[in-house]
């Protein structure tokens, strides 16, 4: 952690990086609503004062952080259009897990309606509605690319539902996940690649037009991969 | 709609009620945030002060409001333990979509962080944690119900992360469909039943535990109930 020494030659966009990392840092140890400002400016190493020089107030701290953890997380959906689909989530999911696993309670907080930080009502407001446009943006930003892997620009109804539930699938499961850390995350990962194809096949299993979608996309994964395992040990159960 | 012509006759309990019911009905139109005090008391056909006398503030009246919504709906997850399983989440599932669409725009702003009402960051602050508290106790009942239904009172991790994951896609589900209501709900009712089932049999095919718990339950389903019809379906999908 950057301390308050380098002080004098730290420019004011530098200081505000460091004052973002700091927060996300103490965020990543306890739910944001319970960490001060005055924390934050003694783990910089400088006053509160001058934390409000940089930030007009306790909000537009939160609020920053806030947005450089979205655009970090958007960031990891991003994957090279290469290889099967089923391995390609997968890779994905890992990194989704490490971006909850390093942010622990601030991740959760953010996805039950964001810092509850008492500033005046009109600014509660607005960065409760902040805090919603964030979210989504995430959420938009990780069924972009689901549709970019599957090379699909118009997706009917169906589709789009079935990709944007199973994004509030994967949330929930990370949510869970973090309340105890009850079952291994490796096979969490593994699981939501594995509940994608499962709601993909209920849709499928009811409605031509996914069929019709899917179909190409399924019959060239792998036996191996995540999807053809998946198959083998459905067909194993149901036997 | 009751109209202020009972006024004088009704009581203190049955005037709250009233108005209660008043605001549900307007919240079903446009979202509560958009619903002032005033067209409650214009449809529940009293002055605004009156309302006031009623409900100390603009939150009580809401919060009121969401706790009936709250319990109405807890009370849909309620089923005889008769008959096939599957059947009997179709059919919790078609009281629940009567539920969401009986209140459309007010069951999508509850899901969004309750409706944000400007009355000072205190009041808005304690609202946001009465939203979430109550939404919690809903999802927390229709947990117990479904533990009930299987017949389990110490539920493993992976299986209680399969159930509370599958209310959160319920949820999603639900306000997807709302959002232009281009699938019709039938259809979603049932798919949420066959996703049950789906996430149920991934978490199956990967743990012996879940397998041994789910085993017996799924055995007894029909051929001809909704989870035998899926298992029909995907097979012919396979092949």
């Amino acid at each position: 952690m950057t301390t308050g020494v380098r002080r004098s030659r730290m420019g004011v966009e530098e200081r505000r990086q460091q004052l973002i990392g700091v927060a996300l840092e103490l965020f990543a140890q306890r739910s944001p609503d319970e960490v001060s400002i005055d924390e934050i400016a003694a783990a910089a190493g400088i006053s509160r004062p001058l934390v409000y020089h940089y930030f007009p107030g306790k909000l537009s701290l939160y609020e920053a952080a806030l947005k450089r953890a979205s655009e970090d997380l958007a960031s990891r959906f991003v994957e090279p259009h290469e290889g099967p689909l089923g391995s390609r989530l997968l890779r994905v999911m890992r990194r989704f897990f490490d971006f909850v696993d390093q942010h622990g309670p601030g991740f959760s907080a953010l996805m039950r309606g964001g810092p509850a930080v008492s500033v005046g009502a009109a600014d509660t407001l607005s960065h409760v509605s902040t805090t919603n446009a964030l979210i989504d943006s995430v959420r938009q930003a990780a069924y972009e690319q689901i549709l970019s892997h599957l090379v699909i620009t118009d997706p009917p109804a169906r589709l789009e539902l079935v990709i944007r539930s199973w994004i509030s699938l994967a949330e929930s499961t990370a949510l869970i996940w973090l309340d105890g850390r009850r079952i291994p995350r490796a096979e969490l990962e593994v699981q939501l690649v594995h509940d994608f194809a499962a709601l993909t096949a209920v849709s499928a299993a009811y409605d031509e037009e996914m069929r019709a979608l899917l179909r190409p996309m399924l019959g060239s994964e792998p036996a191996d991969g995540p999807f053809g395992d998946l198959a083998t040990r459905l067909i194993a159960l149901a036997s």
